[in-house]
């Protein structure tokens, strides 16, 4: 186990008609507020109506460009007190001090983290993401799952708590995630995946840990050059990634096999129960009705060469095992085409 | 699952030679320092002198007696910033808001939880707990696996992620408490039973679930009279006060049986599944060291019927199933003696 200092500061309110309380909570921080949305669902839905009656128009502390943030040319140090009223559970950015963007120029999406990035509080309704399209709530799964075994493959030994956290959120985000699909208005699911989703990238499950990231990376050069969901990207790619690198350690994947798939370990061929543990993700998330090829996700394998050399750009990226710009086009290879795939 | 608030801000430092780091951390908060400290062990195994190095002495911001925020005639309303060294993992207090102490005058032993006790940071040093004593090391496990399962009992439905959670940490303790009493210099063992004790009770796992404690509110009796650690006295409530209340809902003690201690389930049978799980946690205290009855503690049945007064004196106890004196009395009964206990 590593040594690790963990401290998530965002105050968490969870539950039915809990975005009324949007307003009081604003109002320890500031009189002005600057409200940041996504493509007008909220409008749609009446979330927009129920925020605004207690906020207005404010600015941002910073003159310069946003892309310096993500390049490291300027570093945060200070931000505009955030708060957050959730409608997809997936990016974790809730409690998280991690930022996310797509820069069209170059087609490049890269990630910054800074502690004043971290939310002063999270409103977490999950009724309000019974509206999400189907598709938007699988890609949601698939991102939060990866968040999970991005941190669940380590190489760092004596993790066993960390190990079966991970495997508890997991099994619940796998148990619940049809059920939404199935009725978008059941609470329970909503909920459970909602939580799970913060769970999942509020720190907690890599204290004590190395995590690997190489699937993220290998996924950023995907949906910063096509217009394909993070999520969608990464139900491509971490099957391909695990199929590579699962010869690294197979007893960890045996575990994952069975710990968190039910799977009756071979005691005899812990590889063939480790490879049957990477089927199972790949036929849940088609279950999903995800696509796990990037065939399926109309990516085409001529500018696989250029990504693999911008994901490697700065070195080789992973942490469970170092992958150079060979590696990594290996990978897209393998996630190109169910033939590649092999399964 | 229930609407909740969660928000835990303590910053928490983990790993080997952190107490060094207690200087810096308390710089942001004060100039002087009030110390507290347990028997003296501290003193005998250098860790005194070593945050001595960078502290000194101050006082309290309240003059009245303090005996008053426990008896609830007086409130909490401020307190000085709290840091906490960790040297035994059981309270939980390193990162929770409440405290409990005894009045030698009636022998009461209160608690109260206040949100400006919530520790500013926590150093969190396995290699710091490898003197304590195996009689110490277990009854601090039995505290551990109690705030645990004082949540994990609950009739809120729809909590599946925290009642995964709540097993992934039990499973952790019950694997590592015995490896660290046979080796007391196991780091991994030391570590893993020193983060789950954190996790137990940071609120983390209590989250959309309405907890029971009648347990410790029965315990708080016992300890409140006779000289007998906490985790001791809770290592003989327990199992007296599952026996009492699993009919309640035999499926949740048949899955403790089962995901927790790898008991095969009795289909025909949930009760017998049930019961056996229950057997097995009493097996696994007596394995550590514990004792399972009152009269192992050595505490007799001439004040039972005046700790169940006392216990339930502000009405029924306990949410899973509300318990009035009468009950109270039967529980320490149960827990008098092996033959009362039934096993």
């Amino acid at each position: 186990m590593e040594n690790f200092v963990f401290q998530n500061t965002t105050k968490i309110i969870f539950g039915k008609n809990t975005e009324t309380q949007v307003g009081m909570e604003t109002k320890a921080y500031a009189d002005r507020v600057f409200l940041h949305y996504g493509g007008g669902s909220i409008k749609r839905t009446g979330l927009y109506d129920r925020v605004v009656a207690s906020l207005k128009a404010a600015g941002v502390p910073s003159a310069g460009d946003v892309w310096d943030f993500f390049t490291g040319k300027s570093r945060i140090e200070t931000a505009l007190p955030i708060g957050v009223v959730l409608t997809i559970p997936a990016a974790g950015s809730e409690t998280s001090t991690a930022s996310v963007i797509t820069n069209d120029e170059g087609a490049l999406k890269r990630d910054v983290s800074a502690e004043p990035l971290q939310p002063k509080f999270a409103i977490l309704n999950p009724e309000l993401t019974y509206t999400l399209p189907a598709y938007q709530t699988a890609c949601g799964v698939a991102d939060i799952m990866a968040h999970v075994m991005e941190r669940y493959f380590t190489k760092v030994k004596g993790t066993d708590l960390t190990d079966r956290l991970c495997e508890a959120t997991l099994r619940t985000v796998i148990k619940y995630a049809p059920l939404a699909l199935q009725k978008p208005t059941d609470y329970e699911a909503r909920a459970q995946i909602m939580w799970a989703g913060t769970i999942a990238h509020n720190a907690l499950l890599g204290t004590g840990r190395i995590g690997d990231w190489a699937s993220h990376l290998i996924e950023h050069e995907i949906s910063g050059i096509y217009d394909v969901p993070h999520g969608a990207g990464l139900a491509v790619v971490f099957p391909a990634w695990m199929r590579y690198v699962y010869q690294e350690d197979v007893n960890i994947f045996a575990r994952f096999a069975v710990r968190v798939w039910d799977i009756e370990p071979d005691f005899a061929a812990p590889e063939s129960t480790a490879l049957a543990g990477i089927e199972r993700l790949k036929d849940f998330f088609r279950g999903l009705g995800l696509p796990v090829t990037l065939e399926e996700l109309q990516v085409g394998t001529d500018r696989l060469a250029e990504m693999a050399a911008k994901c490697a750009r700065n070195g080789p990226i992973g942490n469970f095992k170092r992958l150079n710009e060979k590696d990594v086009y290996a990978i897209y290879r393998l996630a190109s085409a169910e033939k590649n795939g092999g399964s």
